[in-house]
């Protein structure tokens, strides 16, 4: 499994990807998830990828030797004219190397599937942030639905919902994020450390501050720590329930043979 | 969708289930999900049921009618000897009923699926919690693994995992199903209100206190808005993520580009 999300906030955009990939339980490795490209001064983008890393790797791969190889007239991240076209381009590449992979494969499991989350901006243009399926197809972010999350998604998501803004910093949106990836951590072991971060700060054009959570990051074991007392004592703060007054007797059927 | 939890504590067991089914977003209804059967004074159980409620609720006919029917040698939950048996019953019927589902059925998607949660005590032993799935073979609750859920179980398990004890009360284990089911409620629009509870002491050997939380219920609506606040504020209250200070600078490979 993974854990990835990318937030849009009025600074910018902030990125952030476990690392651990398995085959099974008994097969676990650490491989990086988070690709960054630019070109100074023009445009930047980040790419986070869950799913068959088979898939996503080889997708990442494609990606980038095309870029390389100054012959080739197929567009490109690096010459899309913007975001939009950027996001069709990671979608058919993502939709060709799913089929390509699945051709030979009798079974009607999805195994090859990757689903990947592209954000940047283009000089000219927003900073903006999709959401990739496997199918090639994808949706953007709005003020609606201001971030995107893959992989394992649910454990982390209530504290997004509640703490979430667009204002925030980027300090408050890392801290932010690490509370969400400590639950997931907690609860889903096929999720990891090390954490990659990457801050894009709008109208830069160019790959922001990147860096790494490792295991001994005294911060995030001091959040990891103090989120679950955090929690508790807010959990004790809240008023108590009493089956005297907190049931309305009308509706409640109380059976008091219990009692 | 559905959520349901048991949950074991020194005090006895407490049962919660919200009430909503749908068969697609634009076909939803309420059904209850919690049966509780007792002999007073001999033995108590509970049934929470998450899956097709065709399945489920054939199943809770088929125990029911059986324990009716007084010519009926075969084995119930009011005859069985132990909470073990009554969970071996419970299975069985299960997969019976799934596997009839089943047989005309050519697709491999597993529809008529369904998975309970069995708590209760019988005179002469503790009370004790089972988690029984489709293939009718069933997991029992221990110290380490004190509570089951089944359904949507991610949103609302990151609080249960920190703020549950095996010592705590029966208001505050309410307390905490409650939180834990807002935070479900909030990200999963098939799980929803009204939710049925039900209280079993230990050595009651009687269904104990259950009542209905309504979508009026002021309690409820409390606990709904003060929990997002108070993660707000457990959340203000964690150390301030800095970038100067929180990464280690050996460690960490900042690129500077962007500041």
């Amino acid at each position: 499994m993974t854990y990835c999300v990318g937030l849009t906030l009025d600074e910018g955009l902030v990125y952030i990807a476990d690392t651990r990939t398995n085959a099974g339980v008994d097969d676990i490795s650490t491989f990086r998830k988070l690709h960054a490209v630019d070109t100074p001064g023009e445009r930047s983008m980040t790419l986070l990828s869950s799913g068959n890393l088979a898939t996503t790797q080889m997708v990442i791969n494609i990606l980038k030797d095309r870029m390389k190889s100054c012959s080739n007239r197929d567009a490109h991240l690096m010459n899309a004219s913007s975001m939009f076209e950027a996001a069709k381009i990671v979608g058919t590449t993502l939709r060709n190397v799913i089929n390509t992979f699945s051709e030979n494969e009798r079974s009607t499991e999805k195994k090859f599937d990757g689903t990947m989350i592209l954000g940047g901006q283009i000089i000219g243009d927003e900073p903006r942030l999709f959401l990739i399926y496997p199918e090639g197809n994808f949706i953007e972010a709005s003020i609606d639905t201001p971030y995107f999350q893959i992989g394992e998604t649910k454990y982390g998501r209530p504290i997004l919902i509640r703490a979430y803004n667009r204002q925030m910093g980027f300090e408050d949106a890392v801290k932010l994020l690490l509370v969400s990836f400590d639950s997931t951590i907690k609860a889903n072991l096929s999720v990891g450390l090390p954490l990659d971060l990457q801050i894009y700060k709008r109208g830069s054009f160019c790959t922001g501050m990147q860096f790494r959570i490792e295991k001994d990051n005294e911060y995030f074991n001091m959040i990891s720590s103090g989120w679950g007392e955090a929690l508790r004592n807010a959990f004790d703060r809240l008023p108590d329930f009493s089956f005297e007054t907190s049931i309305d007797p009308n509706l409640a059927k109380i059976q008091s043979r219990a009692a």
